[in-house]
């Protein structure tokens, strides 16, 4: 960490500022420049406040030359992580494909998409029992009903299982949910963050609406401190200015998180811009900038859905979606 | 609700649609225009999916012409909620001004700042004692131990208080606190409100980090949904691409949700601007704009605070900015 | 438009309101439900201002029915406009690479860089001459010098040229160059469009910062209104909150601009993410949702550029991405 | 400027990085630490590409340690700009109030506002003949006839005026002018910026819809580098994505801009929210938190106003607000 002091920093203040940072265990490296002082800390400089430091009369700026997440830091653990789920994976030069109705409505709707999402070569089953809604009027899901569901779908199909988990306090049904994801409005609900940390199952975590990359990856640490590496990134479009997509595709944002962490990234395009007909190009679109997978909203009625049915593809469009998908996967990688 | 159609919508896809939509047990107006044809529902248009309906083919675009907040909405409470807390309120023509440290750290600490700040002033004394930090490494609060000294520090000074709950398993240990605040990345932590919303206990609610006020205002509907109207709103900036503040404290939100709903609206510039030298001039400017009240991180040693020290103001600097709150409010109000 | 009244609006209101409307040449379709009442407004509704409209005390909202823009939409135009640059196009089924350094320097390194890329399958020179810098103390190219240059490299490899025009005073300057770049902070330098709407010049419209996707098609009409259809819009990032890249890339903008234009546009991502490491996954991800062409930054020496020398590639990685390139759009066309 | 270099740098790298930075004329200062090195640059550092530099494989990250802007910058100019306008001025402990008509339409309506915002306190007459519209079909203002009109008003009244410049070729046409506004549009119209550097006259010049204060400062500093240091700045929203209001107005950006800058600044309620009812609260707010002054919209018959009447207040509305405007003045300053 380096902090850069104002011009008119006095000797007296400076030593003061050294005497207060050695207190903290620091190591304090300073100097001189013609025209500024520049501190650097060596030590524990994860605990520092640094915005602390910034508001200190005599500071100018400061800079943390080293990231604060170390478990997720591609640095420190530069092979991919690959999160095994038995029959497939998710990571490494596996392409993952993970795809379902928004809500699960009944057996019959679930089994029925299920069948046609597999055959069409998706790898994991989606299915939303409890919904985050911006409203407490809109539906919000089966609930353990639905889990019930999802499971008999798992048993029918053989495909693992990815659905939202809102509160702790559920875990217990989610006991045979192959995946667990936590939704973008709790992704620094981190008290949910910190039980998810202490099991060992796999974590799907959805970027935040407004969440900085440094910020999500900090969610994802929030899991691994606990002890649970088995985290797999999805990126599910960012709050913006414009009102002709839902959010804005931050598809960028998966090279560079390529490069800064070893966990597998997926990304969402019928979250991102709540429209069906945009699926396909950004779909295709994230497979060729890198993604490790997708995942996909399929509902065999999307006009009756019960909830998202605007961005939920049939599964005659689904299966034209991943033929695509793999070929530019076959050209890219 | 309006669905306005695409021009070259055929009369047999008009019937169909309008069939489907009466099948929902809604009334259909429509009215053709020169160029367009417009269609108008009525009846339980809150169960509609606007964004299914918007994204049919022969469908331009959707408005609801309602909004989807009913116990929130001044337009059917036109009365000021007067948030009761005792000694004190929150609301209609009362000033609140909620003051304390970010994070509780000792007795000595908490009791110190409490009687400071409340002969300057203060209504409520503020102290957090579990901390949503973005690191999983940085100082987590004191928890229930935290909550006993706040506890101590009302009773030593007769001030109510004010606390964030993170997660509903927490519940107990806030019987005897007077406010439970809501922080901003759980705003749209759905299990969270409901839980709240079974209580009879006054909620201090903040905006999430980019959410819109009408997210915000849905959010606060969650709570009162479930039959708890001691709701209080609480403006503390939102994400921007500057970085010269935190965020961007949005204080055109104060007089816009005064228009939309009877709930008392607060404003914390310790936490927008996360600057101690930019909390006096943005709490005079929240004053200034009508709202019902500020939150504002006061810590007797800022320096060595173990959270947020840099937005901290002493309690000499608490003085003198509600001496000049109060003159604001006289001039305006 | 239609114009959503409040509740409680009297009938004398909704007279003055009529009359005041009808004043205005509009033909006007009271509908009146159950809760509210709905005016429909027909005519020449695009010189009513909605805003006025929606600040009237009895006005709850107003929506236009129609886009603003004409000359550049689809609807009135289903064709796919194609630009014609003589040896080559952009627009329809033609994908164009536009590719150069960021700023003109010398002869012999803009003539080395044009003969490579061309060699590489560029089929448009791009190089600044004029350069729109943040800074005043920065680099501003070398202006007209540089545009002989340009025109130079143009004779040697028969590349049509792109470069930008910053004012409407240097015109002239521009007779023998093939398209003239409008830069993202000039997207609403309306006396800058309306001068180049009065030529026949082919112009690449960058986004603005952060330019909603229908401010950015007003202001191709603009440029459309004076006569000139020869515009190709590029889509160059947004302003968001993160730091990790300059700006967001905002790909799913190709698909929702080719629904609603039949303009050719191009994605530019160099200058999105300002990093050269990015330019491949982020140029394969254009092509796999369907832009009509790239805009690429080129250097032979990078690392001495005098401009953005961060995010452009060497001829020889330069060609390795059109390579790829070209395989993604075999397989998704 | 000081860049941290990666951890696995080898001393060759170092030595050829070393060597290019001392070709660019700069001091080399290396400080290696337990983990990371560090390289102190001094010299003439503004000249140093920092993206570039930060691009390079061994580079982790580069932070300038000074503002790049020197003219504006409070730290060599600590005293407040005063813009002398003979009959008053802006800046220091004056507070400016400049109103009128968005567009002027007539001689009638801009002398009748002009006498009335003058007998209520305005000490700055505004009004629009050139007009940034977003549709090529609105109306583009009177233009030369317009400012003729204003300039009849000036000399009726005695006011100073202020109206909008769009194309450094109308120059000519602001001889009599007092002050020239550059619209959030155009504030980086670099050419423009240019020009009226090349004058003495005062300038009002408006943030742009996303720019950062830097960027806005750097705006400042192209007219300042060309001698002209008659400028005043103006908030006037920036770009958010909540729809109640226009924009979100900034209003933390005057106090963090008074710290950074010597230079006036002005607060715009009326552009900032669009909506005429908050003109009143976020002008107190403005007021409140140290601004140098307002500049509001003002007509005599908003309802049928060319151009932005939702956002104006009448004559009437207006002297209320001077009125309260100048108490919060008095009582916090």
């Amino acid at each position: 960490m380096i902090a850069v002091l104002k011009p008119n920093t006095t000797e007296k203040q400076l030593e003061s500022l050294t005497a207060w940072l050695k207190a903290q265990n620091l190591d304090v490296h300073i100097s001189k420049g013609h025209f500024q002082t520049v501190i650097g800390l060596i030590g524990d400089v994860a605990k520092v406040d640094a915005d602390l430091l910034e508001s200190l009369e005599m500071v100018e700026s400061v800079k943390r030359i080293s990231e604060p997440f170390k478990s997720a830091n591609r640095k420190f653990h530069p092979d991919d992580t690959v999160v095994d789920l038995g029959s497939t994976s998710v990571g490494g030069s596996a392409f993952a494909i993970m795809a379902g109705p928004c809500s699960i409505e009944s057996e019959e709707q679930l089994t029925d998409i299920a069948e046609k999402v597999k055959a069409s070569g998706a790898t994991v089953l989606r299915g939303g029992a409890f919904k985050p809604r911006t409203s407490p009027y809109d539906f919000q899901g089966l609930k353990n009903e639905g889990i019930e569901l999802l499971l008999k779908a798992k048993k029918a199909t053989g495909l693992p299982v990815v659905t939202e988990i809102m509160s702790p306090s559920h875990l217990d049904m989610f006991n045979d949910v192959d995946i667990l994801q936590v939704g973008a409005r709790n992704m620094q609900n981190f008290e949910l963050l910190k039980e998810l940390g202490k099991t060992k199952k796999p974590i799907l975590l959805k970027r935040g609406l407004s969440a900085t990359i440094k910020e999500f990856l900090m969610s994802a640490e929030y899991i691994m401190a606990g002890g649970n590496t088995n985290v797999i990134l999805c990126e599910r479009g960012i709050r913006s200015y414009d009102t002709y997509t839902r959010n804005v595709l931050d598809l960028s944002a998966v090279p560079v998180l390529y490069e800064l962490t070893h966990l597998p990234v997926i990304v969402d395009p019928s979250h991102a811009t709540g429209v069906a007909r945009l699926v396909r190009p950004m779909a295709l679109a994230a497979a060729a900038c890198g993604a490790h997978g997708l995942m996909i909203e399929v509902h065999n009625d999307p006009i009756n859905a019960l909830c998202d049915g605007a961005q939920s593809l049939t599964p005659e469009q689904f299966d034209r979606v991943v033929k695509d998908v793999k070929k530019v996967i076959e050209v890219t990688r």
